[in-house]
């Protein structure tokens, strides 16, 4: 064909497959979030409709691709997790992540009115998003970089919560709250909160104080009397299997049965995990007899 | 902080820098867009309005990131391009791919109702995007990509022409017409267009067959009598002295100033690289006088 | 400096740090090993000086990377393995395969004279090995690996034992012998030995048939009654916390004192790694009373 | 097979293509040899026989692999260098880099008693040498790596040689010399060499001051007047037409008769490429009348 003499060029995409078994998150995050939330007037600390915009555009992400387990958002960031066993798009990269970022734009532009009704989207100055995708080996490491996005949304949280009080109750000039709360650690904060507004941290909001966790709803297991953390024994394909193309429609279809929550829960300690193995087993569990 | 015992998850992420001195070349492509095309009714073979749709968004991203050099677009691709002296986030692959799978979608998802304002997009089934980075080496393989995208631009308009035309003029059958054109050359189709249905392929309009090329306008250069390729010499960042910061900003200033257009003409040969040198160079060229 | 500006060119130099936390294994492949093998007069099928000579190389690399956990080699080529744990020269893929494809072949070629004193080395035609780094991200996956080398091994040498049997002894054709063994399952090339040559292939060599394998010699531990098949649980690095570099030092003079010891056996099943905890665990035993 | 149900491992070897058209450097350095120089007494500044040594290892590389086009070494480093042409192993990575390494040292080591009859090897403490592979888009940044090789070796061998000589000579103490060296430029360490010692920098010999560059050798050609620097224009393989496997054969013969050569000039300048046109064009020139 005459194409062919300029084919050549193709030979210069390269391969960006990830390593197999390994967990992949992808994570993405709004650009200059903090400029575009001034301009559509935000609310501070937490605009709750902003929030409910991006757990909406997450949940169709989850829908969309049921491949993926889990997923959590706080702020203006959203980290989406495949399972080890996960072979879609042949695990390449950038089409995974290209995927999910597309996918969230597209839901978060399209749902935008329906939470934002008075402050239609203006361009220039759409939302946009960024990502990357990074692999985790094995099911600890993947729990401590969830544990260490909901750590950092506490820390977040409870630092603008008090700046914020301090600023819109208190009165005070932006410059001087911020040097106030230099150096203070989470018990300060607690009592300024406390002894000067009268506001009791524990009382806010969970899906501020927690952010947001989405995955396809089973039913719960009870807890086991005597833990073994929810993390698994290592396991090779070898073990596991690696399910056929055939088996892995069917999966799909299971999944797509389920039924996608979004919950503002701890997830650092075992219960969560113990309680919806299906999360890190990769296996669906068994539809609840409410959802049919 | 008590963060710091999860930050270690950190170290997971992987460098993505891409090679310096090379053509960084991101082509997004619609995901499912067949299906999609069937769901909003797009008329076959070309859909003139969800072309300009595609160009307005494309445009959107030019105009967003002044770093991209040319764009080239056909059906539901398109290709931009970052010239060899770029060094927009440190030249990480996933962050400019991200960057601007993101930047079209939302464009695309928020000016969809000015194209098709009888058909409003509906979810599930919102149009979204995938995209990598490739990287090319000078600006001769990087030419050589874009004529690779404009020939099949024209190998697919072609034959995409004849098939409806068979279909829709002429009464075919969709596996009919897809017979005869088994094993067909382009003139064939040529004949088949005219001497059955009195179209002169070249009669086409430009942009089906040409696709669609967008860059920063700036003074036209006459063309040189003799042709040195309008490909410059090889060079190196020690000769180019790589920018500044200040100078970066001061480029990207002169960039926001000059027209961004929509051309649909021949990039195969030497002519129109010639006449916009500030493509290949890097380097904006004189505002037109009309433009101030 | 006057050198500053040609230093731009340290720029192209591209990353390449092995993903934390996984099992790297660094195989290397003697190169063009037929042809050298035939030049100088290596016994087929096994040539018991070259594998001593493989093995003495491989031993001199194990003590001089004592972050080396185990090692296995078969016919020209031998798999080292770092432990998930492993730091060393930041885990960067380039530095940890050469470092190991260069001590091997000096070790190689510099004791050539003890294993062949009658064939000494003869330029050009020199031995040479090339090398690659693979990741596993678990242990399982990981033993995977050195079972799938270790049923290689088996696979080949009774090939070759029966192959060269029908040769040397049954006086047949390279091609007809070939011929013959086409299509053949392990039970007719046993019966083939057994039956023609009343060779009975359980009785070959230990080292012929299981290959080799190295590791520092500790206190070996009883077996379990029950067994959780010598895989621990899953660890993160927040749970095991990665040694420090005054830690890093104390565990390499510790490995450093361990004896280096090769042996013929069984490493599929489980009972190897149960009875040397300390190979897959990363953390050196107790030393043997003897060896002190 | 029985091995099938292990060989799921290969799919965790991940794929080190380099870019096609880009050059290619592997370079080698000395592991320790700060040290391994002291024990084996090598002649402070500069060891004839080692750099000789050096020269001859690399000198049975550049026989054994056609496919190199020019070699540049200096102390006990050697960049060895690809043209963007190259299809060698596929362009992968860790294959170039391993084969070079491993071949370098196995000469290194089998050459080291013709060089230093006197002190033979032993073990613990053979020589080895680590190594990597970098891309340079084009032949001007390839010659500015080159030209940074040989700045360097100018630098050090400069600070080396008027260090050893205020030791040696003037009887200094190691570190008063280093002392009154730090903030020295060339013309104050010129100085001190002719005006203490008597010695003119000019005269020291070729090899420590150029370094040793190595290439095969054809007949010269005459240096145009009006230099256009030896550098070709960008060219694309749809030009240049990729050599065919049986092109590569023949253009690899056709390398192997002409004469491995070691010079010690200067590659900063056009001079020596423009005189050597093969080396930057990857085309093998004319064989020399008197070579044949």
């Amino acid at each position: 064909m005459a194409n062919s003499k300029y084919e050549y060029v193709k030979s210069f995409e390269q391969p960006d497959v990830l390593l197999p078994n390994t967990w992949i998150v992808v994570r993405i995050d709004g650009r200059g979030f903090h400029k575009l939330s001034a301009n559509y007037g935000f609310i501070k600390p937490n605009d709750r409709r902003a929030l409910d915009l991006m757990n909406a555009a997450a949940v169709a992400v989850m829908k969309d691709l049921p491949d993926l387990c889990i997923a959590y958002g706080v702020s203006d960031e959203y980290s989406f997790a495949f399972h080890p066993s996960c072979q879609l798009f042949e695990r390449r990269s950038a089409k995974l992540v290209t995927t999910i970022v597309s996918t969230f734009t597209a839901y978060y532009t399209y749902l935008w009115g329906s939470y934002f009704p008075d402050t239609p989207l203006q361009a220039p100055g759409l939302p946009s998003f960024d990502g990357r995708a990074v692999m985790y080996p094995n099911s600890r490491i993947f729990r401590d970089y969830m544990s260490w996005r909901q750590v950092d949304c506490h820390i977040n949280n409870l630092y603008n919560t008090t700046f914020w009080t301090m600023v819109q109750k208190g009165g005070m000039d932006n410059r001087d709250a911020e040097q106030e709360l230099k150096g203070t650690v989470s018990a300060d904060k607690n009592e300024i909160l406390f002894k000067r507004f009268g506001i009791n941290y524990n009382n806010e909001e969970e899906i501020y104080k927690k952010g947001s966790v989405i995955y396809r709803q089973y039913q719960l297991e009870d807890v086991k009397v005597k833990s073994d953390s929810g993390i698994q024994e290592e396991t090779s394909p070898l073990q596991e299997a690696t399910p056929s193309k055939t088996q892995q429609d069917k999966l799909r279809k299971l999944r797509n049965k389920a039924q996608v929550v979004v919950d503002h829960v701890d997830i650092i300690k075992d219960e969560f995990w113990e309680r919806r193995p299906w999360i890190l087993s990769g296996k669906p569990g068994k539809l609840p007899v409410e959802s049919k």
